[in-house]
């Protein structure tokens, strides 16, 4: 079990059912890790030769992560909730990892870290959208 | 001249009007100015008696900060530009700007520090709103 | 294998050897898992009626959140590897780690989330110990 | 009146006196400047012809940016303040803008972005030891 279900299992926000409970706990788990992913994508893309065919790569994930982040610390928060914020955030986090995604997949054939970024984007992205939609 | 304004006169990104250019860094300050507002507005509202009352004040100040410091960091970067996320990112740090300035306004006539940060929060929202019609 | 595990094997750094790959996912890890724990404990806080007497529990699970958030980035990255900052980094982790776990621990036996914190900044706290030795 | 200094004004920690209060909020604005500067630095590192001779300036600003945002909002908060921690997140944060000031004054005369950049860190490492020394 994740840090992010021991917490939310811990606090029982009294707001969510159970499915929710469970699609929270999976999207802050997925923008976590995309946060690491895109982290890492972008330093593994500045070490390699190809340096000057990767900027833009490095540009979305660095956006990415950032987004990721305040994604996940949004939504571990229910004090204060707010259905509007949530939503303009998951959409937001949702757009960012489909970029990165996209922008992952065109190098992922060349470079491993690309594959498993693009990997943890398109996962990210479903999360959000699914969310968004249980909300 | 703030520091934003210094590098983006630095880099002078060529898709940008003088314009443009000029309600980006405004944006970029008021992002990084309710950053600044919203974590300091926490923690007055934890050292005050009536903290009771202001639970929702922290939680909300520190979504928007969070969302604030992403923007900032996401405008910043013209590497990799879309403006579709830059349109959702901003479009989500409108929301948590009007959603903090909304809790802080209730407070403002008791408590300074929300009094300051409703007002960072305002204008952080009008420039998000200013900008994103600029794009 | 967690995603830090993924991307460290799919780059891997060459002054790293064997164990100090393993030491450094896993403190990666721990600084993701505590950011996470400690944004949740600060929001659990916030939501209980004994408010007023953990406002310290919450300044010091946003610190920790904050310079852990930081840490896990800074190790995650290895292009300017600088083995000062990474060391100036991982002795601040620690003491934002110990620090919280001290907080935290004083409440585990009232509050569910305050253990489950604990525990979180416990374990960041060996981790950020460990690899600092073993740079 | 930067918003650091207003907010320091508006909640008066009471364990601070007048000369530390602007030492500190001085010292807060040295970080939020070195974040902006740094993460615009590293943005534009990445659209230069040269981008494969600016790798570990990228990789030093991003680790600065990170560091210094985090030691900004460590020192907007009073609740639960604890000197160890300062002085180890302040000496982190020197170390960091140290190390990215060395390497942005080596890009300096090619790169106008690298050598505001470098005034921003030299600027914050020794607002980071002032406000260390005066603890």
């Amino acid at each position: 079990m994740s840090i992010a279900e021991r917490m939310i299992r811990t606090t029982y926000p009294e707001h969510l059912g159970d499915i929710d409970r469970r699609a929270l706990a999976a999207c802050i788990q997925a923008c976590v890790d995309c946060v690491q992913a895109c982290t890492a994508c972008a330093d593994a893309c500045l070490s390699e030769d190809a340096v000057a065919d990767l900027t833009k790569c490095v540009g979305t994930d660095l956006d990415c992560a950032d987004v990721c982040d305040a994604t996940a610390r949004v939504l571990s928060r229910h004090t204060g909730y707010d259905a509007n914020l949530t939503r303009a955030v998951l959409e937001a986090c949702r757009v960012a990892c489909a970029s990165c995604a996209d922008e992952c997949e065109r190098h992922a054939a060349m470079h491993e870290h690309c594959r498993v970024c693009a990997e943890a984007c398109r996962g990210c992205e479903e999360a959000c959208a699914r969310l968004r939609d249980a909300l």
